[in-house]
């Protein structure tokens, strides 16, 4: 089975604790180590120890939500931290994300290039527009119309692209008996001006073992977004809940690609999943219940109007009645109510179903390692996934245990590698060399 | 002696190679250094084996000079690069210099203090205003007037100090049993608007160990820079080449904090210079002849105008004759003529003169340690500078030859620590703790 067939696994580094509610209290985690990088390298090993291409670090630039009872969702500032992280490990990827909207083109550029050098060769860009408003007030300044947003994502990509080749791949002579360090006619500018960004150039950093860093794109698949996600990303960050949108998402960004004049087996389609791993159901629901208990109470109401049934608080410890059973229906306006309903038939109390993670930012798996396998299998075989970003419910023993318990798994059915094929980004995403921007891409974008 | 009079040292990072012209090119020297963090690495605990207080990367976002028989005068990304270096050293801080004109502020507060954090207090900030117009080309934008770049200075430090204090310094209460995270009304607004940038915040980064980052500034001191300097800065990078003139820059930087309502010890006057470690002058002479001789040879002429005489090149070898020297004066155009002077008068040929450094970017000093330990020690006592920012000729070996054979001697004169004050910046450096604005600057800046 070559390498391209295998799924791809990243790291999702939401805010230095783990993805289930409740993380930062479980006893054998510091509640300090929002701060801790040698906690993130921790984790970082050990995502290394089981082949992980990348780490992922979504990013929303503004305090939000309860931080009095939850934590921040962010890490301190992705890049920084990553940076701090890349010396420490070998082979794994770091993918930050890093807003067109309101970051310089030209500082992005050299940031993350500077990263990818030093790192040889690990560093991603999830390049995302931002429409927030509490972001935009943190920078000053209105939210733009979409629109222009994406008038900008599109030019401020190209111009990091661009700039990232402006330092040709064979313009490094550093030839001390010639006394020759660079050939200057292969430093050559930009001068790329769009409407709301522009630079000159050139960018003052070689390339690194593998060209430059990788684009990914992340969000919902709007025709604006895949017109991003089709023309420059190498990888596409999902959300989403079943196998049958992330089949549909899945064709939309390949498609989207193939319409810029690219392979589309040159984008990767990353589903989101998020993991229990315990050696059986119970104990894993257990868990759950026990650091995010208060939150799973909370949401008890609003799991019966997920099935269309009403609940009696008396009885959130007992499985439904065959009566609920059967006059429970998926609610369509949340599409983890069927998967909501589904666990419910299975003799689950309404408690236990929401500690399964039916209403958590995607699909949650409880259990062990094999029932991990059997979803990451059943989505990559369906043609749902490339690879996934799994989000483990407590980083400090949570990816230690998927990768003991489901790598192995997955490693014996052939369907993800037991070494490293390489040690640069592109080569463990399976995704082709790139230096500067593509020049497939002519024309303008939609 | 207490630890506030003795001086303080920082090195300049300028280009991975050395201050030297060609040091890129001597066989010690790896010529791929610009792109090597272990190397960065190797030279940051050089230095910090001699205690110094930090390294200082100057910046300049553009492509300039002759980068076909010198190299580029940066590092990478002075940001990231430090980032990487932090984890590996333990007590040496780093001043990276940053743009006011082109960074926004709060991505300038975020990544300094996640900096500061990992670094448990190590992290300066070089805020400088940014006018060449191959810099604003590469961020898409017109030269902004000076009056305009300053006050968006003003506001942009602002911003950015009041970010670094926006999260309390007792807000996270990080209470496992009490299920309190933060305390949100710790965590709160700055909502500055100013002219140019706004911010409403907070920032999601709690204090590092010296509270926040140290701001520094540098450059020529204009009023302008005076009035920056005056109320934020703890430390002044100078470019100076003699001590009357340092004497006469430090008392305005007094001076300016004095003015905004602060203790003038609280800001740092760091005066630079740069070195060649050797037995002998006579060896040092040769070192640099031998890695710069092409570019020595190149400034031959214009020594003659600094010293306002005809220097015929058959005589390039020859000290100069009775004659010329009597005849010989410094030129006022170049405030480094008298030195030039001074050294031609030691009876050095006009080749050996250059070789002294005499037209380089700051004083050099060329030969053993105890001169080093003289010229610092005289501009010290002198009350020239607190401190020094030093640029070894070659990193690799210029580093290490420093805290052998200068340190030792400071040490015995007893005008420099033997052991660190302390694992911060704010330590090491001998200011005070800050967080937030310093609340004793009032009102608008002239």
């Amino acid at each position: 089975m070559t390498t391209d067939r295998k799924l791809v696994l990243g790291i999702g580094l939401i805010d230095g604790y783990g993805g289930m509610h409740g993380a930062w209290r479980a006893p054998h985690v510091d509640p300090g180590t929002y701060t801790d990088v040698d906690a993130t390298v921790r984790h970082a090993r050990a995502a290394e120890r089981g082949k992980f291409a990348f780490l992922f670090t979504p990013d929303f630039p503004a305090v939000r939500g309860d931080v009095e009872h939850s934590t921040i969702n962010n890490l301190m500032d992705p890049l920084i931290q990553l940076t701090a992280v890349a010396r420490e490990t070998t082979n794994i990827g770091f993918v930050a994300t890093g807003s067109t909207t309101f970051q310089e083109p030209f500082n992005t550029a050299r940031q993350f290039k500077a990263l990818d050098v030093l790192s040889h060769g690990r560093a991603g860009w999830n390049a995302v527009t931002t429409s927030d408003p509490a972001v935009a007030a943190n920078y000053g300044r209105p939210v733009a119309e979409r629109a222009e947003r994406y008038q900008r994502a599109h030019e401020a990509i190209q111009i990091v692209q661009a700039l990232w080749g402006s330092w040709q791949e064979d313009a490094w002579i550093k030839d001390q008996a010639a006394n020759r360090f660079i050939d200057p006619t292969r430093l050559q500018p930009v001068n790329l001006q769009g409407q709301y960004v522009a630079s000159r150039g050139p960018l003052a950093i070689p390339p690194s073992e593998q060209g430059q860093p990788v684009v990914f794109t992340s969000g919902g698949p709007s025709p604006h977004l895949l017109s991003i996600a089709g023309r420059y990303a190498s990888g596409f960050i999902a959300e989403v809940w079943t196998i049958e949108e992330a089949r549909a998402q899945r064709e939309l960004v390949r498609n989207a690609a193939r319409e810029a004049g690219r392979d589309p087996d040159e984008i990767k389609y990353i589903a989101g999943i998020m993991t229990t791993v315990a050696p059986t159901v119970r104990e894993g629901l257990d868990r759950r219940l026990k650091y995010s208990g208060d939150v799973i109470e909370a949401r008890l109401p609003h799991l019966g109007a997920m099935l269309g049934i009403h609940i009696h608080p008396d009885r959130f410890d007992e499985p439904l009645t065959p009566e609920q059973l059967s006059s429970a229906h998926a609610s369509p306006r949340d599409p983890r109510s069927a998967n909501a309903l589904a666990v419910a038939r299975e003799g689950w109390s309404p408690r236990d179903v929401l500690a399964h993670g039916v209403i958590d930012f995607h699909p949650t798996v409880v259990g062990p390692g094999a029932l991990h396998a059997d979803h990451l299998q059943e989505w990559f075989e369906a043609g749902a996934a490339d690879g996934f970003w799994v989000t483990p419910d407590i980083y400090e023993d949570g990816v230690d245990a998927f990768v003991d318990e489901v790598v192995p798994i997955l490693q014996e059915r052939g369907i993800y590698p037991t070494e490293y094929p390489g040690t640069t980004l592109r080569a463990n995403l399976g995704v082709p060399h790139q230096y500067g921007l593509d020049p497939r891409i002519t024309g303008e974008p939609e």
